[in-house]
């Protein structure tokens, strides 16, 4: 059963909400990453190693595994488990999305996941910025044709709409030859394809680099916070 | 629970599948209608309406309410509702979607439903054509604020891979002005747009004109059939 | 230097245009393909080949060998050759788009013929419907990386959208493998994608069978014509 | 006459170019602004005046006023006017394309831009990265009806192709409601919404501040030089 949520009506933003990301210029870099496929999670098992050697720690999420109901509102109800996965996205540094590509776009599962994002423009972070502000985004695609372009252009633009900065060559995808065919892991695309391996390296870097760059020196609150947020007041003598 | 077919190593096609179309020129059109969401029923209901007037029926499918997992198969059983909506599908002369837009795209329901139909790649008409020959397409789409071309074009596309012949503006859609705002049904968007009602009306008169059209001159099956395909030889003395 | 046409506040339609396509079911079926780059005329030129066997004669004009100014009128003045080129687009019974990809969409060349087409929407055929309605549309495309899913798409929908109806199957691409490398010519293509092949033949059994049917019976002018058209009135007693 | 280059046999890029950008982090900010129509022109001028606020003085140049021809390369002689263009790009902080809507994607004339600049892939800036490196992207659209996500999604995500850093919202869109309407200037569109008003706002906001970010903390040439690229030897003895 769908729950389609309005956004023309948003509740007004929760003040100061803190998502304990650790913002000290030292402490470990985290990267979420979430795989809508078996082959996207093949690829951004490589792109973790990579991640894991610019001493970046990476934990990718099978979207599929999961409870996660249609829906545009951050928490459903009935056992919906997008909350928990949520909360690992807003303490991460870095979110990458993995999607596969069906008739030419990013997969179901992938939208549905982008879609459910949308519930983050009901929160802000906690100077008043949406919730996403400063979560450094890159994208993973893998299909069997066609679409590569498409899918990961659509969700980078997604992603900086709800609020993350998008480091350059922040995708990486393998795709194979005109029209179907094997995919990612039965063609090897990763050993084969030196454009793959390339790509994915460059996007690990960047979104490295750039986490790095914003935690020292991060966006700040001006001129791009939520209309209405006020900071919360601390009680107490004034 | 996904599960992910795979596209690449197809199944032999089922040779001589009879689907129950109609075929006869006198027969009552059919158009089936998929919704996926609120408003875009709301809209596929005034389609409906002048469809009714070009003496073609249509039946209006709220996909939410039913079942349907992620997957490329027609039939994941485990109480999976697709395979009755297809057999709808494949009996229709007309096939409509309806999809809303999130994010600039199609929404995720829409794209399920596309990835749904994906089966039917593994299946044949009675002449060894993909099943949806010759049962024409269009597509209706509503948001709140912008990306109905990319939804529909990337919808007819993925129509006419499947098979379907798509008549000129085969498209219809609602959307709000820039940003955010009310919806289709909350903005009144039917009475208020003469563009909507003027495509609407095109689209229902095309698919109509097109789907008589092919039902007394269909594609044949010339240089566009399955590899592989045989027709199926009847029993009996050669 | 670009001139840009406002469509909103269009001249009203010229009535009753004549654009000579030859409206016998005898006659000889003829294509209309618009090159925007060699690859992509090498890959007509096959199509071409296979629509000859079908009895269809195919014109290529390569575009950039012409003076086409940027611009959404039909004929911008000052050497335009568009004119020309529209005539024989508004005489053929099939116009085939062949377009490259550059990153991820269709090349500007291809997007100012598409400009152009704009044109047509000011004036109509002799039955009140615009004037590329009843020919056939269909696409090819090359590039050396990804993106022949959304250059096709946006392609056919827009030809959808001038009127031309669009049979099942009706684009055909080559692309490499991911990221940057040899383009359809140097790779041989033609040779070593049995998909693009097939799919080229597809596409051209495609066109000329609607092309066929809707010689017989083309689409009629009911709820489809431009607001405000009128037939021409014949001179003479009444 | 188009000239196509090709790109999968890159000339070996330039070493150790040095494009003339004051890295300074109290020298003054630059934008360059490139306009492909009015209405998008228009609203760059109010983009400007913001950017303009936040002491970032703002360029824009009028892509349709100079002879660009078609292309894949920096310079194709005769009298191309594109190198003066691209000098002053590389010169910026800042870049800011702004493209009209034609059939629901960018138009024909930011598309030759966006080709153009594919001529960067053979070159480097000093320290090997493509020469976009740390350049940030921005992207205005204006239309009459449909397609901002799309062509502003395309944009960005070609300029982070070409090296330029993304902030969160850094795109700034005003279209008219369904179906074809008033432009940009003639609809007022700059007074008359909200929306279109706040995101321009916040656009200039973040590219501001990721341009002064990036200035004092440059994505360093770690993982992400151009193969093959060589720093120049300094002469003398070692």
């Amino acid at each position: 059963m769908l729950r389609v949520g309005s956004r023309h009506s948003p509740r007004p933003p929760k003040t100061g909400a803190v998502h304990g990301r650790p913002h000290g210029p030292d402490a470990q870099l985290h990267a979420q990453a979430l795989a809508a496929g078996l082959d996207t999670e093949a690829l951004l098992d490589r792109v973790a190693e990579i991640l894991d050697e610019l001493e970046c720690e990476t934990e990718i999420v099978r979207i599929v595994d999961h409870h996660i109901p249609f829906g545009v509102e951050s928490d459903l109800g009935d056992g919906d488990e997008w909350p928990k996965i949520l909360a690992k996205i807003l303490a991460a540094d870095i979110l990458i999305i993995g999607t596969s590509i069906w008739f030419g776009v990013r997969s179901s599962v992938c939208q549905m996941v982008i879609e459910r994002l949308d519930g983050t423009y009901n929160d802000t972070n906690e100077v008043g910025q949406y919730p996403l502000y400063n979560t450094v985004g890159g994208v993973v695609v893998t299909g069997n044709e066609d679409g590569a372009h498409d899918a990961a252009g659509t969700t980078l633009f997604n992603l900086g709409h709800l609020g993350c900065p998008v480091p350059p060559n922040a995708d990486c995808y393998w795709v194979g030859d005109s029209g179907p065919g094997p995919s990612f892991i039965e063609a090897d695309g990763w050993n084969r394809s030196a454009y793959t391996r390339k790509t994915a390296s460059w996007m690990a870097h960047n979104v490295v680099h750039l986490a790095r760059i914003l935690r020292e020196r991060p966006i700040p609150p001006e001129g791009n916070t939520v209309p209405g947020w006020q900071p919360i007041k601390v009680d107490g003598p004034s």
